[in-house]
């Protein structure tokens, strides 16, 4: 079994080794990752090698402290992480809805022209979010088109925000209440066309969407 | 010269392997990490077996992409980071302002005191930002208090948002205008002592900023 490297990091980061010292629990370090002490201590002297922690030795205890490089190097990581994950692809499943989108849609409908452009089929493609887990992680990096809201027959309709996507190359939107807070687990999805139908799509399908960046 | 698995499958993921295949480029990563086209490959039969990537040969070409579990297994990763980089730790080094600071802190005391409920000594602790990159990461997770602004002899003084922090033991605050966009790399702390005097800092130590999540 092997230790990496930078999980070991991670793991001394997390141990609040972060601008102080923190007591190194050999044994407990070894049980979390299944290796032996000594694999950890080999690794150990690897990351002290390179320079990403600092070992102090006091009255036959060690502590561990992350260094600056280390702190920089776990920053990058994430950075980089957050750029590749939350790029602006979203992986999903095709449900079924329960026929409301095409109800709201049609009510939207000249609004969604004006705003988006196209006269939108009157139906949602649903579409259940696999990745992001959060599907406002994958839309972050977009500025939405709001939808302003109105009042028909004493009725309110909210704003919508709708966020231009690609799907199997179709452009289309998947349009979200500005009200909700917490993120939808199903992503709808408007388009000119019937979706399902133009890309020959049935329930439990997987789709790629690919969020529009601004610009492009 | 050894071959992390974890960084391997980033470096799959940020190919564009999300949701689609894509080629192999076995050269390009031998010589990204340094390490032999083998040593790819037996990482790469690793990261197969465990069910974090898949395989796709076609026509003496090999696809590669994230699997499901994989994308799992990276966001988990990526939350993790945020979570322990992220978590409210400053850390830095003493400089010296311009002496403006104590200007301000004199033109706001009242104002503090009945926001942040001490007297601040006039003036403030400079600490030049060294972790994280962006100070705004470290106080993300934290509402700031809003100490309003207001107009003197004419002239318009603005809003300031103010951090709760512990520094060394000694509660006090980070205080940015509220108009500031970019994060400041100088972060100016007020507390009710002079802190440099009673922590006996100097230009250049390193210190460590610890903010107060609400509630505590």
């Amino acid at each position: 079994m092997r230790l990496e490297k930078t999980r070991l990091l991670i793991e001394i980061a997390d141990m609040g080794a972060i601008g102080e010292k923190r007591e190194l629990t050999l044994r407990e370090l070894a049980e979390r990752f299944s290796v032996s002490p000594q694999t950890v201590l080999r690794v150990l002297d690897e990351l002290e090698r390179e320079g990403m922690i600092t070992r102090h030795v006091e009255e036959r205890k060690t502590y561990l402290e992350v260094s600056e490089k280390g702190l920089s190097f776990l920053e990058k990581l994430c950075e980089r992480l957050e750029k590749v994950l939350y790029g602006g692809v979203i992986l999903g499943e095709v449900v079924s809805g329960l026929g409301e989108g095409s109800y709201y849609v049609k009510l939207y409908s000249k609004r969604i022209k004006e705003y988006l452009g196209f006269e939108p089929y009157p139906g949602t493609l649903n579409v259940r979010v696999i990745f992001p887990k959060t599907i406002f992680d994958a839309l972050a990096s977009v500025r939405p088109i709001l939808i302003p809201g109105f009042v028909k027959d004493g009725r309110t309709f909210g704003d919508v925000k709708a966020y231009p996507v690609g799907i199997n190359g179709i452009e289309g939107a998947i349009v979200i209440p500005s009200r909700t807070i917490h993120p939808p687990r199903i992503a709808e999805v408007i388009a000119p066309v019937n979706l399902r139908d133009s890309l020959g799509l049935k329930d439990g399908d997987r789709v790629k969407i690919k969020v529009v960046a601004e610009g492009e």
